[in-house]
């Protein structure tokens, strides 16, 4: 066996042994196979596809590379949520105190910005002082304690994953079904828990902007999950516009903040209250969705959530008087208001653009060696649905930089559409997988 | 512009710029773009292939990478024949003295064996002494005086094929008509030539089994051959059975002194009088075909074109008295002669198959850090059409190597079908290729 061999039967589209997987990824990871075989090969299976078996087989495989959280010293039941991600998606921000109170576990670890998508990390470290480089035995400690965790992936959780995926990141290989698979799961697996929610985005500002393929990679990772008896559920959540209307890493801290305290936008705290729902009803803490919706709404309106974050922050080194007082954090030097040029109902905020703006002001990385400026972004005035008058305020961007204002309003008014007839607010919830690979509509 | 911009474009089967295939090969060779984007470029590009206008540019860049023979200093004519590789082909070795008796210059710069295909430098290199690592400048010293040179590629010759083509070999990405067109047509325009010829093999021993793909190659290579305007023609000849009786290093060249005194076997005289007329014709120094093979039967048989191989060999330092006597050449430890099992006539003689066993005896290399055993090989003592008796000889394999003879008797007689039926010598002359992209039949 060697690697040429491989790429060569994949290549040709046919499917590897476990052994044969086995061997490429093993062989990759302690070096023996070389970047540049490893990449032709990534590249093949973009285009030839992995079966089922060969998706498990990558997953557990690049799993067995490093080591697994041990969380049996806590005796709860321990659920993650992960997202595909998009454009002010912050919901683990708020998901992981809100699902802690009511006595869950949740080791959140995740990950950095990288072109028009937010990272949580990033989105944390606005908070001065918050500590993400827990040890894997820090972490536990704090589950234990708190009930939650924020953290970064360390070097000794699939280590097959970190090397794979800088280099699918280098050289066009991300977008592949069975890869994305692979990827999300053996890093949820390691995190040793009971169950999963997995909120996959459709739309412009999505990882995948057609149903179709949203519909595959669910059923993907449903597949692949099952074999490792790992609960999981996948709900479809829209990514047209931004969730919420925050765009950049402290605003979105922020509009977080407001959302733990009552105050949230309606289609973000819809996103947040139902993959929390579907955690309570996939382990079994309620029986119904209405019960497990009800349950946690009282405890996002109650402020117990809200008290869970600060505790979460305080634990992790986070200084929080900002959180308290959000109001005292350092603002951009400019604050740029975009005005509308006409009256009428948002029809379209295009997340795509508004992401990449958010990225272009400071927000984001064009590469991952870029800084990223953690007070810049977009903060939306309106959403889809809302009625905006002549000169009304649409945005305003937030940055250090020295952009043109006719640039950003000229971006402003491209991302956002205006129409004469009457647009209701989108429903951001979609659907979710069910296991023969469709989707169930509505399912809320 | 990025690398991954680019891969990116190509994957989705997107045609690129000129600029944009200049900055990717430009920064492969300067080192700037590592090896895993270009091998990731590299597969992308086998599934989307290339247009003809980026083959041509993309042939264009990487002769461009590299110095050109200056070969104005000579006032003859010079050609240049390339084949696409099979199993006993020493074409070569006799066609260059061939057409340097009528006056025309070959500068002919050639390959080693890999895989189941043998190379013309290993086979030239079977002859003690000789040095086919010349300078540019001893090479055209020695085309200037001889009218004929066999050398291996220079570091200074399209630096960017070989770089590229180690890759390609590494990554499974050879077997692409776009790259192939550039790396064979690149090598030779840097060459200096003013005419070239194709051999462009098709059946179970050659590189395209298949005629469709041959066509492909064919018309591809005309193309762009046409936009540096160098004349060029395709023939297509057969790669079923192996071409002449001799598959082995030092055989072949044994096999070539013979046809060079006049007795070759019959199709490899053909190919190599076939392929030596199309010179002629194409530089205008003959109207026809047929005054062309019959100016050239006459140069083989006189000897004329025996002694220019001489004048060569002795040139580049080889011993040229196991060319006059090639009985004294020290032959293998063992020769295992293998008998038919029953009467009839040889109606398939498997080319892939009899290649693979050349080489598993010594005669080729699994990777290009493999030893060559010179003197090992297989002779055919029968070809397709020829009639057998039960027990008379099929082939002797040459071979220093513990192999069992069960293991020899079986792998030739699984190579070699005998039948009942009357089988005809098959016409290794299948056509010429025809601009429209076509192909002629029959051509001679």
């Amino acid at each position: 066996m060697n690697a040429l061999q491989l790429i060569t039967k994949k290549q040709a589209g046919n499917e590897l042994t476990p052994d044969e997987i086995s061997y490429l990824v093993r062989g990759y990871v302690n070096g023996d196979i070389p970047d540049y075989q490893m990449s032709a090969f990534l590249m093949a299976a973009y285009y030839q596809e992995m079966s089922p078996e060969e998706t498990y087989q990558l997953t557990k495989i690049m799993l067995e590379s490093g080591e697994r959280v041990n969380t049996s010293s806590i005796p709860g039941i321990k659920v993650d949520k992960h997202s595909t991600g998009g454009v002010g998606d912050k919901v683990s921000i708020v998901l992981a105190p809100l699902i802690a109170c009511v006595g869950l576990y949740v080791p959140m670890i995740s990950g950095r910005a990288l072109g028009h998508s937010g990272g949580t990390l990033d989105k944390l470290e606005s908070i001065p002082g918050i500590n993400t480089n827990l040890s894997v035995d820090e972490a536990v400690k704090q589950l234990s304690k708190i009930g939650a965790v924020f953290m970064a992936q360390t070097e000794e959780l699939v280590p097959a994953d970190k090397k794979m995926y800088a280099l699918r990141d280098a050289t066009s290989t991300v977008k592949s079904i069975p890869l994305i698979t692979a990827s999300i799961l053996s890093k949820k697996i390691a995190e040793g828990i009971d169950g999963l929610v997995l909120d996959v985005k459709v739309g412009k500002g999505a990882f995948y902007s057609r149903q179709q393929y949203a519909l595959k990679l669910a059923n993907s990772l449903i597949n692949v999950s099952e074999k490792f008896g790992l609960k999981t559920s996948v709900l479809f959540t829209a990514m047209d516009q931004p969730l919420g209307k925050a765009v950049g890493n402290w605003l979105e801290i922020k509009e977080s903040i407001d959302t733990l305290r009552g105050n949230g936008p309606k289609d973000f705290v819809d996103v947040v209250l139902a993959l929390g729902s579907e955690m309570l009803v996939q382990t079994k803490q309620e029986k119904t969705y209405e019960e497990a919706l009800k349950r946690l709404s009282i405890k996002l309106q109650s402020g117990e959530a809200y008290k869970k974050l600060l505790e979460i922050v305080k634990s992790q080194g986070g200084k929080t008087k900002f959180i308290e007082n959000p109001g005292n954090y350092p603002e951009s030097q400019r604050k740029i208001v975009v005005r509308s040029e006409r009256s009428g109902y948002i029809s379209t905020i295009d997340a795509l653009q508004i992401g990449t703006l958010a990225m272009d002001v400071g927000a984001g990385r064009h590469k991952m060696t870029d800084e990223v400026d953690l007070k810049a972004g977009v903060m939306l005035n309106k959403k889809v649905g809302d009625y905006v008058e002549r000169g009304e305020e649409l945005a305003t961007i937030m940055t250090d930089r020295q952009i043109e204002v006719t640039e950003i309003n000229t971006r402003v008014w491209n991302a956002i559409e205006v129409t004469k007839l009457k647009v209701l607010p989108p429903n951001p919830l979609l659907g979710y997988a069910v296991k023969d690979g469709s989707c169930r509509w509505p399912p809320f």
